[in-house]
């Protein structure tokens, strides 16, 4: 048969692990998909370099629309990312009654339910698992290897910049700023990191993870978004001392109320594994109620780890692509028509109405009385204190008075009511600096 | 759309749990599968207790041939284990055209090529999600997910009782004895522990990710096989003390003379995520040439785990079951046809050939000139020594002379030049006991 004819928008890092290890595998390949897949026609702005890739028996266009409009082509790779030029084309391309493979994690979290029922409309696959986690087939597991399970909850390091910085914070005692540098000049980091640091690419893929685990739409205006600028070497020493590691997690969690999706630093036990996730690696860990915890762990980004994730789509639409569309997995797990009433039901909640446990670190004056005082406008609050560390006084300020860090951490409780108690606390006159205030998840 | 219809042969510890998590998420297993999954049928020889599991509104017979028979039946799913009647029930029931799920490891590592093929002639599908580490869906992974790669090699905690035990001979420093009996008492080793002590039950699922990684046909006959009965406390405190852990893994790996097949206890580097995988829990490493190295973590056995994967093959089933068969994803991740011939280009190696690192430790009479003797011994035979730890003397033997433990780490080294070594070190007048040999696996 002949092999599969796959167009390449964009050969940049992904683009050129796709090709490579399509060429380096390609009997392996088709040994397993039963086709042979070859990539036909490359289109990318920079056409010297494209052809410097792929070689001289593969066209090259700088126009992304040829490709769409190759009627040789069956399907069409999007590696061009972000929301803009990427959402027309792969829009164009589903039009043109091509399958798509994308990596874009930000078009699929904002645009996902436009592009998905595009698809649906036309019958065609739209293929996304390079766009969490890189390698890890997550989303191959969620969608169909739990498919028994009601989804409890995911956990997961998903964003492999932050976590790198992270590591190299707790290995070495620095701050975030030295950390951010090394890891830009190592590559770990791009020029203009806010996607990354902010928080904002995990919360893509927390998005698409939601929707997949609970049968809902893409919700990303919904999620809570809170990144790693603000993390001060102290918390994570502090944090290491209470048992705990900080990593940056997307989570969604089901509840009755509806659904959890945020994004922000954790305290995590150090005894768990996903705790010792270091440098760039991700790690999801999803609780079903049947299945109890899995953990799926590697490479979340890099040229062939990516490249991996998306020839495994493309191995999936070569055995589907003259099968009738009913045979197909829903690309959000679940059928699609089914997805907006389940919105209904499960709401994304605000984040005021999460419910979870807290690290506060809270910079007092070192004097009789303070403790009580915190932990009774605590107290009152209905949050429950899990321990308290108390630290010698370590600084004397500027009045001549002793300075310490209190370190609280509490149980569960309504963000809204943690809240409110911490603007009671910050507006004591005992309480000298701004309350650092980490979430806690205990992950069991 | 008529819900498809099941008939289970046997329902003990999986099949119930099968049986309630259907019942519990049927909705939630109906939106994502497109239709419904009914069990329609049980057969098991105790059927007043079947029939107190499954109610009064499903048929309950003693008599498997019962369901296979049944026209109404497309799903059979077998939970009987062992290579006998499932043997013939699984046979029966592909001829009858049945699609068949199963947790067999054991029918499947040994009598799989015959299964597999009885099922591709007769256009049907056998499933076994449950046959190897339990919840995790490892199978789709490796068949799926990383169906880009050429797979290097697969190393594999897939053994709960097995890691049960050497956890809690770490933990509490206690022997080999001692914790088996504790394990039985808790649940997590069976009356005859047999299977699970001696890796017979790792070397199954082991065979089976074997053909999966690398195409090749089941080949459990050529599997070396070693369990953990021999282990010693003190080895596992030396391991400790050398900062690694004593697993027993399924290893199997691709090198340029034919794949190593291989189930033993094996030293692995204490800081690797899967040497913290503790008591009961599975976990497997697989490493790719694109994607590098994943994990799959969970609990590995269990009834609502192991329920879990039966459903998803379920799951898969359903989505397939009026397709052409072009369509499936073949057994073992590779089209059938080519497996015979992978086979006689990747012959399974005997266990001489394997290269890998040992740990060693000799009982030595505490004198001048012996560590000298034995690693002469050793660097004679062409192996090189990585590390070693000789130990105060710790005892006076009978005839006065005070003895001691030598422990010897190597690089990597053949095990045929290994056993030679062995066998002249062995003969040495001041080795006092027999040499305890481990392997060593770095795992990167």
């Amino acid at each position: 048969m002949k092999p599969i004819q796959v167009g390449l928008l964009g050969i940049g890092t992904v683009g050129s692990g796709t090709f490579a290890v399509l060429q380096r595998n390609q009997q392996e390949i088709a040994r397993r998909a039963g086709r042979g897949i070859e990539i036909a026609m490359v289109a990318d702005l920079d056409v010297e370099r494209a052809r410097a890739i792929v070689g001289e028996q593969i066209q090259v266009v700088n126009d992304a629309r040829a490709v769409i409009a190759n009627p040789d082509i069956d399907v069409v790779v999007e590696l061009i990312g972000g929301y803009g030029i990427a959402k027309a084309l792969v829009l164009e391309a589903i039009a043109a009654g091509k399958h798509v493979v994308t990596a874009n994690k930000a078009l699929l979290a904002v645009h996902g339910t436009e592009i998905f029922q595009a698809a649906h409309d036309k019958g065609v696959v739209v293929a996304f698992e390079a766009a969490v986690a890189g390698g890890i087939p997550i989303i191959k597991a969620l969608r169909e290897g739990l498919s028994a399970n009601q989804i409890q909850w995911v956990a997961g390091i998903i964003n492999g910049t932050t976590n790198f910085i992270l590591s190299e914070m707790r290995d070495k005692g620095l701050d975030f700023d030295v950390v951010l540098k090394e890891a830009q000049r190592l590559g770990y980091a791009e020029a203009d990191p806010t996607f990354d640091i902010e928080g904002v690419d995990a919360a893509h893929k927390a998005t698409i993870l939601s929707a997949m685990a609970f049968g809902i739409p893409v919700q990303f205006d919904k999620a809570y978004v809170e990144g790693i600028t603000q993390l001060a070497a102290a918390d994570i020493k502090y944090a290491e001392q209470l048992g705990y590691r900080i990593k940056l997690l997307g989570i969604t969690k089901r509840t009755d109320k509806g659904v959890e999706l945020r994004v922000h630093p954790s305290l995590i036990p150090a005894k768990r594994l996903i705790a010792n996730v270091e440098g760039a690696m991700n790690a999801v860990l999803v609780q079903g109620d049947a299945v109890g915890a899995t953990l799926y762990y590697g490479k979340g980004a890099g040229s062939e780890p990516t490249a991996s994730a998306v020839i495994a789509d493309l191995v999936d639409i070569v055995r589907l692509i003259d099968a009738d569309p009913a045979h197909r997995v829903p690309p959000l797990a679940f059928q699609s028509h089914t997805l907006a009433a389940a919105a209904g039901a499960l709401p994304v909640l605000p984040m005021a109405e999460v419910v979870t446990s807290y690290y506060l670190r809270i910079r007092v004056a070192d004097e009789a009385g303070v403790l009580a005082q915190i932990t009774s406008l605590i107290a009152g609050a209905n949050i429950s204190i899990d321990a308290v560390l108390q630290r010698e006084a370590d600084e004397i300020g500027g009045e001549g008075i002793a300075q310490t860090d209190l370190i609280i951490l509490t149980h569960d409780t309504r963000e809204g009511d943690m809240d409110a108690a911490l603007a009671r606390i910050q507006a004591l006159p005992s309480v000298l600096a701004p309350i650092t205030r980490i979430r806690k998840e205990e992950l069991n």
